[in-house]
Parts: structure tokens; sequence; C-alpha cells
């Protein structure tokens, strides 16, 4: 077997040999000729009878490595201690950490930003308590909220199992927003404490990001926490899905000369995201959607137990359709899944309207794959990142939140969503935009500003926005340079 | 005047200035007249009529700066817009912030550190929970949490105006400590909401710091929270306190000959300090505490209804000492002061024992100032920085919590505490100590490994380590440094 060109990840496999009988070149040519290649070996300890090795080797895949394990397993005086890979050796100790702004070189300092110093500083907000915003982590910190009970496609796992997630979402807010996202995982899934427990925590954060909070707990617990809290609270599994997703579809009903306004709107997946979908597409406009789930069509004037699908029944379907996805899917122009795999087949779309728009966002299988939809589909996106037109919620999440930031708006409207989706709509031109190309890559460095200036414009519109207009305009992510923000008399 | 030569500050004024009628000249002259020394001078903008500049000044103190403002407040066309000092300048935008610990480059990182590779990280944490010690940043961080309702000499200030200190801690920890300090101030001082609180937040944590919690609550809620978490809880205040006030009198002793088993020890002030000090010094053998507070000694056998001096009833004063401070002070070998201001007298310290060892810590004026005390006191401790041995927590918590943190210690037991007031006291070595340094510096950079190590040590000893021995005897704040930690089977 050849050297794996084609190796697209490492992993470390540490071993201990027994000096005696383990032969270092057995096991070499054991891994080389089951096509792993050692890139490194670090001794790790040596003891009398036996030494522990770490071997980093570039495979192709996880089978590569069980069949590398395995082999190597089997022979003399070889125990594997453990295999880490490229992905876990990332998350050791976590994705991100605390980093002081400056160095406490000397008592001079130490007096300044610890007692007895300090205590100016504390007296000044006590006295003004939104002094908080300037004088405090509050001025750039966003709470990374979750209690565990929907993260991904793996459902309830719990707070410490989602630690991860809340982990490389603050990490992308730091990188894109340059935004200071803390996660905080809890370990309660009851609503009243949950709603309680934000609250509490408010006065160290200057906005809450909601995050993999099952439905129906995340509607009330956002809605009251809107109501409740003076800082913006945005739960990104319903808005930011939405705001991208509006994107997306604002280019796409450009490119087939559509109006959205007269499109006929079919959304699968009556959850978090399937909700605040609707309400964006309905505050974009859009008279007729058709709310669709596993028991068929929600129909106007209809009653339901559950909230969201009563919330349907009194707000879409304007034309009583009924039926299944399969029914309502006839004369859609657009198709929003936000579901589970393969709901959508192929003849569904085929029965779509003219230039069918098909945003199949189920993760990781999307509710129709691109190459079964593509002999009928006009424009197609997904949420994932191997095909054209990902609907990714980092499109929106640290621009949004910069904005509020920067300009201190006390909530998110729905005016400050639309403006967000437009911006990212925007960045795609109008030679750039095509069929695989309706939506900005996560990594177009142009989104970030044009969504925080399009949410601080409509943020001062709404009358949300309480910072003094002049200081909000700049960017002034590094708040060192504005010395305007402190006030001591 | 002459330019001031021992100005220790500056600060910032901002001014507006109108183009017509203000001179900057007589400007100038005002300020180095009166002693200022501008040492920069930014234009912020230029509008038609007006321009605004910032002033860089260097000024002796706040009395100086005030006269420059009040001198130039009053010359023609000027308007102070305001004045930033350094303390406040170093607080703008708050003094920490999360930073990622590498960037993510490309698509390849972003599927790892987040969707979807992150899945398999997740998934992992929740069939073994125990593994969010290694693969999340609850390795390495602490929650310093606050209610605002004790800072510094402040009092109830609240959780916005607590922050400062909160951050200028966090500051420490990681300097000092390599420890990712969160700070966390709670709108709420309900006993049991704070208690839930923690709780649900802990599952993000790898220990909890409680900070400026006003008595007798923070007795209860460290309490219940160190019975029901598995990590540990350390109100820092209270132990924090007691172990760096134990590490400079076994010092003291050794310098006078005295032994601590046999000393008279009087402490003054009985609230959470008071307290946690005296249980320190009993753990530690000393045999004869009287507690006093303003209405006098508490009684061995006594009936009191404040909780915390019906515990000194229960375990002070042997010998049933009676009368206030003046009467209880005759005889002591020791004085430790956790009140007020001025509470111990030059002629209460004539009447201890030869040789009196006085600390008075109250803050930021002790119970007798030194200078006072000098001709009658053999060593003598405070709070502050600008006398010798300083009392100061910054010499326990980042060393404590490294230590936990390393070897995973599930809590703060009484021997962990004694071993690391001993290793405090062991970086002043015999030939060095003398009256004037019985305590190493807060700078002194052997003091949290000395410390680490101790508590590493004592929590093995206990049987609270949860971390395999090997793996928490070396330093490993570089964590990507120790892939041993991920196992991905």
């Amino acid at each position: 077997m050849s050297m794996p060109t084609g190796a697209n990840t490492s992993v470390i496999l540490r071993l201990e040999l027994q000096k005696e009988n383990a032969s270092f070149g057995t096991i070499a040519t054991a891994i080389s000729e089951s096509g792993g290649d050692i890139v490194a070996i670090d001794v790790v300890r040596t003891e009398k009878m036996t030494t522990v090795r770490d071997l980093t080797i570039n495979v192709y895949d996880s089978k590569h490595t069980e069949l590398i394990v395995s082999l190597i397993g089997k022979l003399p005086g070889v125990r594997v201690i453990h295999v880490s890979d490229q992905t876990f050796l990332l998350h050791l100790g976590g994705k991100i950490e605390m980093s002081t702004k400056y160095p406490i070189k000397n008592r001079d300092d130490l007096s300044r930003v610890y007692t007895p110093g300090v205590a100016r500083v504390c007296t000044a907000i006590a006295e003004k308590p939104s002094l908080a915003h300037t004088l405090t982590i509050k001025r750039n910190t966003v709470a990374v909220v979750s209690d565990g009970s929907a993260v991904l496609g793996l459902g309830n796992i719990g707070p410490e199992a989602a630690m991860p997630v809340m982990e490389g979402k603050a990490m992308l807010f730091k990188q894109l927003g340059g935004v200071d996202a803390f996660p905080i995982c809890l370990d309660t899934q009851d609503t009243e404490e949950i709603i309680r427990i934000v609250k509490a925590m408010a006065p160290t954060f200057g906005g809450i990001n909601l995050e993999d909070i099952s439905a129906p707990r995340c509607f009330e617990i956002e809605e009251r926490l809107v109501q409740e809290l003076d800082i913006p609270v945005f739960h990104d599994d319903q808005h930011g899905t939405a705001v991208v997703l509006l994107s997306g579809l604002l280019n796409a009903v450009k490119l087939v000369g559509k109006r959205l306004e007269h499109c006929k709107v079919v959304v699968c997946g009556l959850g978090a995201a399937g909700t605040a979908c609707t309400k964006m597409l309905m505050a974009a406009g859009v008279a007729n959607v058709v709310g669709v789930d596993r028991q068929g069509a929600i129909i106007r004037g209809g009653s339901y137990d559950n909230p969201a699908w009563q919330w349907f029944a009194e707000h879409t379907n304007p034309n009583k359709e009924t039926g299944l996805l399969s029914d309502v899917i006839q004369d859609a122009d657009i198709f929003i899944g936000v579901s589970g795999p393969g709901v959508l087949k192929p003849d569904d779309v085929k029965r779509m309207a003219k230039d069918p728009i098909v945003f199949a966002m189920a993760n990781p299988t999307p509710e129709i794959l691109p190459e079964e939809a593509e002999p009928y589909v006009r424009v197609m996106a997904t949420g994932r990142s191997d095909y054209p037109n990902q609907i990714n919620n980092v499109l929106c999440f640290p621009g949004m939140f910069r904005g509020v930031l920067d300009c201190r708006a006390s909530r998110v409207t729905e005016g400050m969503k639309l403006a967000a989706a437009r911006a990212i709509a925007s960045v795609v031109s109008a030679d750039e935009l095509n069929e695989h190309y309706i939506i900005p890559s996560v990594f177009n460095q142009a989104v970030v500003e044009r969504v925080r200036e399009a949410v601080i414009e409509a943020a001062y519109e709404a009358g949300v926005a309480r910072r003094a207009r002049e200081s909000a305009r700049g960017t002034d992510r590094d708040q060192q340079r504005e010395p305007s923000a402190a006030l001591s008399h």
C-alpha cells in the first residue's frame, strides 16, 4: 500500500512498549503498510521495563485509525494507551480562555485595577448604574446560555456535553465580531428557573444569546427575558436561522424574478426555527405561508393544543389548504425545511411552481439532497458547508451582537432582524448573484460590518439604542482608544 | 510654580473650545502655572464653530486635578466636557476579555471546533461526563461569584458596581495562577436563589470563588454549595483571609520564639473573616481564642441569637474571660483585627504579653496604625500595601485554585488550607525572617507554585483529588501540550 496522500486528519497514538519484546520497527512497518504516515514520535516517559511514546500519524479517517489501532494492538509487547484525534486535541482544556487586557506590572497598577483604587470606579457605577456599560466588561460581553436540551442534532445531552458547542460559538463571536462571549451551560431545564437565573446574571452582560434550548420552553424563556431585561436577548436557533434564511430568500427571489410578497411558501417543521422563520417571512411581507408538520398542514382557524401550531392556525394558511406535505407543496414557490432528513421527495419538487426555491436546512441530512433535487429545482440551499448556498447562523450573530453592543441597544426589534437579513443579502452583488451563490460565505469579512451597520441604524430608528449616536457610529473595538466613555465627574 | 516632578498620575481633559474666543495659549499657561504638565494634545473633532481636544496632563493628585479643571473652566470660550483619570481609563470596557486559544483559519478548523465535528466531542462528554474536565474550559475555569452585598469597605453597592472588583480578581487569577476566572455578579441577595443559581451554573466551571457576600448569608451559601457540588467552593473573604493570616502568624511566632498552641489570641470583629480566621487558628492548634465584638467578649457557654456568636460561645474563650476589648487584651500574645479603624489603642497593646503580635487588618484604616503601635509592638501586620507585612488574599487564591484545578479536587479541606498557609510562610526563609518581613510580597513569584504543590499534596492525602496523580504532578498550564488528557476511546 502506498503512502496516503489524501490523508486529511492526524491522530496521536500513545503506546506503552515492553522494552523486552516490543519492536519499534515492527510497529512502524505495520503502520506504513496499512497506509498510515508516521509524522512525529515523542517519548513521554521511560521506566525500567517500559517506555511510553506518542506517535502522530496521518490517516484518512476514523475507520483507518481503527484499522491501525487494531493491527498495532496485536503486536507483542505493545499496549495502545489511547488515541487522540485532531478534533479532540483541539478541545483539550477548552477552546477559549480569559485574558487580561494588560498586565499588572507593579504595585501602582495593582492599586488601580484592584483595591484600593478600584473602589472609586465601583462608587461611580453605584451612583450611576449605566456606567457599567462603559467601565466593566458589560460593554462587550455576551452570555451564551444553554440548558443542553436541544444541542445540534444530538438532542437533550445535558449542560456539560453542550459546552463544546457553546465554546465554539464563543470563538466565532470573538474572531468574527470582536465580541467577548462567555458560555454558561445550566444544570436545569425548568423554564422559570432558567428565566430567574438569566435575569440574575444580567448585570455582568451586555446581551444574552440563548442557544440550543428545546421548544416550546425556548419561546417562553425568550419572551419573558425580552420583557424583563433591558439588554438584548436573542435565541439564535430561532432568529439567527430566520435572519439568514430570509437573506438567502431575498436573493433567491431576485434571481428568479419573483416578489417575495406574492410567493406561496411551505414551511416544513414547526419547532422553534420553523416558527421564527415564518414570523420573519411574514414581517418581510409574505402573505401565504403554509405550515406543515408530520401530521399535515396546520389549517387556518383550526384549534390545536400545541401553542406553536395554534399560532400557525391563527396567522398562516389563508387559503385553508389541507393534507400532507405532498399535497400542500403543489404550486408552492418556496419550500423551507427545518424538519428532518428526506421528507421532501423529488416528485414533490416537480409539483412546485415554476423556478422552485428549496431551502432544505435539516442537519446534518437535509430534507432533500441537492443531487436528488437538482433536475427539478432552480435555487437550492442547505445548512451544509459541502454544498453551495449554506444557510449558517454564523452569518448573523457576530454582526448582530456587534451592532447591539455598539449602540447599547435594549432589545432586538423585528426591524433590526430585517435589516440584518437585507445586509447579509447585500453582500452578494447583482453581477455575482447566481443559482450557486445567493448567500455569502461564512468567511466573507464584509458580512459582520454590513450587518453591524444595518442593525445600529435600525436600532436608532426603533428608538432602542441607548448610546449617543455619535459614539456608536465608529467601530471602537479597541476601547482603550475611546476615553470619551469614562466620566470621572 | 515649577514643573511638577513628583506628578504620579495623569488625567485627560476633554475640552470644547469656541474657535472665536478660546485661546490655547491661555489654557496652556493656566495649566503650567498651576503645576500641571501637558504631555499630549489630541484633536478629537473640529466643527464649524468649535473644536474638541483631549489634553493629557501629568498631575499630583485629584485635588490638583480639581484645581486645574476649575481654572480652565473659567477661561473664555472653554468648556470642560469631562475628565478621565488613569484609574478610570484602565477600566474602560472592562479589564478582561475572552480570547480564542487559536484562530479558526479555514473551513476544516471550523468543522472541528463547531458543527459538525464538535458533535463527536459532545457525544463523548454525554457518555462520560467527567470528560468535561478535560475537553471543556471546566478544566481551568473558575467563577468569581458575588451579589455585591459586601464589596470592599463600600458595603452593599449591588452587582453592577461590584464588577470592577471581580474583574480585578479575575486579572490576578490569570496573571498569577494561570487560572481563567470569569466574574458573575448576581442581581439577587436571596440565599436560596444564590445557591440554586450557582448550582445550576456549575457544569461550566471547575471551581467557585465566592466573593464579597455579606455575613451571615455567606456561611449558609458556602456550606450548602460545598455539600451539594462536586467542585471546590471557596469563599475567599473568609478562607483566603484566614489562610494568609495564619501564614503570617506562623512566621511571627517563630520570630518571637513562641508556640502558636500556647498563645492567647484575641480576635476582634466576628463577621465572616473573623469566624474563618478563628476556625483556621484552632485547626492550627490554638486553644485559647477570645472573640470580641463591639458589645464585648463572647463568653464560653453563653447564649446568643447571632449564629456566629453562638459558634464562638461553643468553641472559644475557655477561660470565660469577660469585658470589652480593653479588658480581654490583657496578656494576649496575639491580636487579630478584622473590625474597624482605631478600635485598638496603644494602651491596649502595652498590656499585651511580652513581644506582642498585632495583625490589624481593617481596610483601609487598620485597628491601630503601625506608627501608633510601633513603640509597644514586636510584630505588626496590616492589610495595607504601604506598610510592611501586608496580609493580602492575593497570596492565597491563585495558588489555591491552581492546585485544586490541577488535581481536580472535589473540595477544599481544612488540611489543604493549612498546607497553603504553611506554604506561603515557607517562602520567607529563616535568615530573611524579621519583624518587617514575615510574609512574602504579592509579587513574589515563588508563592503560587509553593501553594499549588502544597494544596495538591494535601488534596491527595485527603482523598479529594480526582485526577491520576501522575498527571497532576507537573505544571500543565499549556494544555495543548498534554494529549494524554483526551481519550477518544
